[in-house]
């Protein structure tokens, strides 16, 4: 048995969402045409679908972040299921309560679904292995290695302005190395079919297995640019500045933030996406985050719908027994 | 285009509520009659409304206030709207994200409304200038400038006692340099037609335009009292008796508290009002805050039907064009 | 008028829930019988009824506990009523708010519940004795004193598993002493017909008056266990090591620890309980925690539906009046 096949159930229905490794083609598919039904709720007087009544969510942080949380507490209220936040720096883990006590303890409630963000890579899938069959886990992030909604809703808006993923071009620029938004991304471009997946960074910021990815490594942004259709910024992390492996902000920008001129490299209708939150005059020109080929903004709502449709199929699946699948 | 007219959108109907400065009698009394009919909601076996299902309202706090955080989220859960509750500290503003990105973003996840409570004054009228059309904020207390909900609940519990505003003698003591409170309730009582207001505290704690708001200015409680029908005390900072502006809370209280000798001054059917939270034995005696004469926690329940009312006219507004206006 | 009958209205009917302490035998049950019912809502593919929508129940928690606060809050909302969280150290009790009138200004939001939890005893009834006709206090945990949820839902869990309390041998083993759980059990035992009540503990750890309250004292494990049909433990507390009262965790472990082999002592179809979070290795061996014969799980899943029958009992009673009582 496969590593991902944790995700599926016996039915091979998608059970837990927690790396787009190893998923196929047509699950990918599945996950944004589900939440193109969802888009349009966000826009409706009334936002919100009773898909999830009286489903439990529990956004389960070992690593805060706001906005994450907000995103997931939003996509689960708007599919009217109940909310419980844990932030596990507060919680009675400091009891000394073991992780697998503490989930066997929110199963016994009757809680259906863990949205798990974690600063350790695979804490999403040791979360997975362990839960009642009853159970869904969501990575929201988990160390450097996956951020499968990020890189989703990341495709979600691409096909929205692209439409067709087999003749694209793609540029994904910034700290791959570190970057568990890239990696999932990598896979999902590749998995739809993507023929050219370029990444620009600098050397030290290129992990060593990229060729075998699929990718094109370039250092310079100058060919890296030149004639793509998506721009892929990533979010410079400040923390890796101060481990040597990056010159100075200032010098980053020079050399590796995206400018209007830079830009003009790329086609003219190519769109310029980043994961949020943006470092202005860092990683990308305000004149850019804010010009008319960027959909950083549309990534953002895209995400609502993205995570609805993954949090409702993952859960929704579960009703398939009495025959009233959502 | 006065400054004021943000808070109302091309159709003349109010969007945003952010100062009483500026508000024209009728809106102020459209507020207060649309409270009237939210005040018996709370005394409801269901204590629940369904105006705002399906909106989603966002307490953005850069100032940590439970009270009044608690009494937002309070009138938005019984308007059934879904409440999101941001505290700016553990924010990733932190990460460097400033704060139009981070409107910019919840504006994306299609959320309906902001209340702002900020440390500084002008904030709320900032964001107010900066968000989306569909998006409508609420001042819920900025530095030193305007709190005007609270001004409008004190108008409300005044209404209730007093039917008249146009006969009315109302006297404010206290820090009223320093009070946002102050400030909204002067522009408040002025606009709904109070012939007299007077304030009463020390000379240090007077601000250098106070004449120019049409109220008379008092040093002593025995003058200042004299016949008045409404008493608002306002809360003494305490951070202000290190900055040498005030005595020690003891003599402050001996001049300036409002105990039941002193409050014998004023009209014997005299309402006595206090922002909350008291400092017994500072600013107020406790026979007089649990007296009578005090209407103290009659305004914290006005304040539910005053919130509802606001977030019920600046969102449902948003329904008009459909032709459904609640 | 008994110290106890504070927790009745004026038609005998439970309002408060506070302490076990001097409840009838037929109240106990009634609770048990009520939980019954909503046990099977956790089960259910909307866990969710509508009884006591429209209430607001405040979690109002002096001392942290995520674990105890997740079961409430996911109790209420399964009863569909609106929660806020209160965690008093952020709270405006810091701006120097006396209890008593944050209290007055919950009431007066309409506020219908306050679950409690304090880290001194008397708290929940303190509470109990000072607020509004309207409201309803439970307590979840005071200082030493009691935690009548956690009693009752060991009582449910007994029940669901020996039927008839009135033939039981039931041993409570760990720091008696210190703790509130022990205190309501043994109330509750006794209340219930338990014939045979038993604490195993260190003599340090047994509080003077125990003699009184109808149990047996032992202090060495192979005697106490013989022939039981129900083991209690209790969870260690760290804090108690430091103060001398408790000899190194190892050396309490081999004298107190619940093993495989000592629990052969008791009865072969014995139930093994523990209120959490458990510490591994220190007063419970993995393999038993873990084991066939432990319910440590079913406990907290009971916890729910024991939380929920005592809400909509002490919430539902208030709906009497007017004739439609739940």
């Amino acid at each position: 048995m496969k590593q991902t096949d944790i995700q599926f159930d016996q039915n091979g229905l998608l059970r837990h969402f927690l790396t787009i490794d190893g998923l196929k083609r047509n699950i990918l598919v599945d996950i944004l045409d589900t939440a193109e039904n969802f888009a349009t709720v966000g826009t409706q007087q009334v936002k919100k679908v009773p898909l999830l009544r009286g489903k439990t969510i529990v956004n389960l942080f070992f690593e805060s972040s706001t906005r994450t949380r907000t995103t997931f507490e939003l996509a689960a209220k708007r599919l009217s299921a109940d909310v419980l936040n844990i932030n596990i720096d507060t919680s009675s883990t400091s009891k000394g309560e073991s992780l697998l006590d503490m989930l066997r303890n929110l199963e016994a409630m009757h809680c259906d679904m863990f949205v798990v963000r974690h600063h350790q890579s695979g804490a999403a899938h040791f979360i997975a292995q362990h839960v009642s069959p009853h159970i869904s886990v969501i990575n929201a992030g988990d160390g450097q290695h996956a951020h499968p909604t990020q890189a989703m809703l990341d495709m979600f808006t691409i096909r929205r302005h692209k439409k067709d993923f087999t003749k694209l071009r793609v540029a994904i620029i910034g700290d791959i190395m570190h970057s568990r938004v890239a990696r999932s991304e990598i896979h999902a471009l590749n998995t739809l079919g993507v023929p050219e997946i370029r990444v620009i960074a600098p050397n030290t910021l290129i992990p060593p297995a990229t060729d075998s990815m699929g990718v094109h490594v370039y250092h310079d942004m100058e060919q890296g640019l030149k004639d793509v259709d998506v721009v892929m910024m990533l979010r410079l992390q400040h923390e890796r500045m101060q481990g040597a492996l990056l010159p100075s902000e200032h010098e980053y920008f020079e050399t590796y933030g995206l400018t209007s001129k830079k830009l003009k490299l790329a086609k003219a209708d190519a769109i310029v996406m980043h994961p949020g939150p943006i470092n202005r005059g860092v990683e990308i020109e305000s004149a850019v985050a804010d010009g008319p080929q960027s959909v950083i903004l549309e990534q953002v709502t895209n995400g609502i719908a993205i995570r609805m449709a993954v949090m409702s199929m993952t859960l929704g699946r579960q009703k398939s027994p009495e025959g009233n699948a959502t």
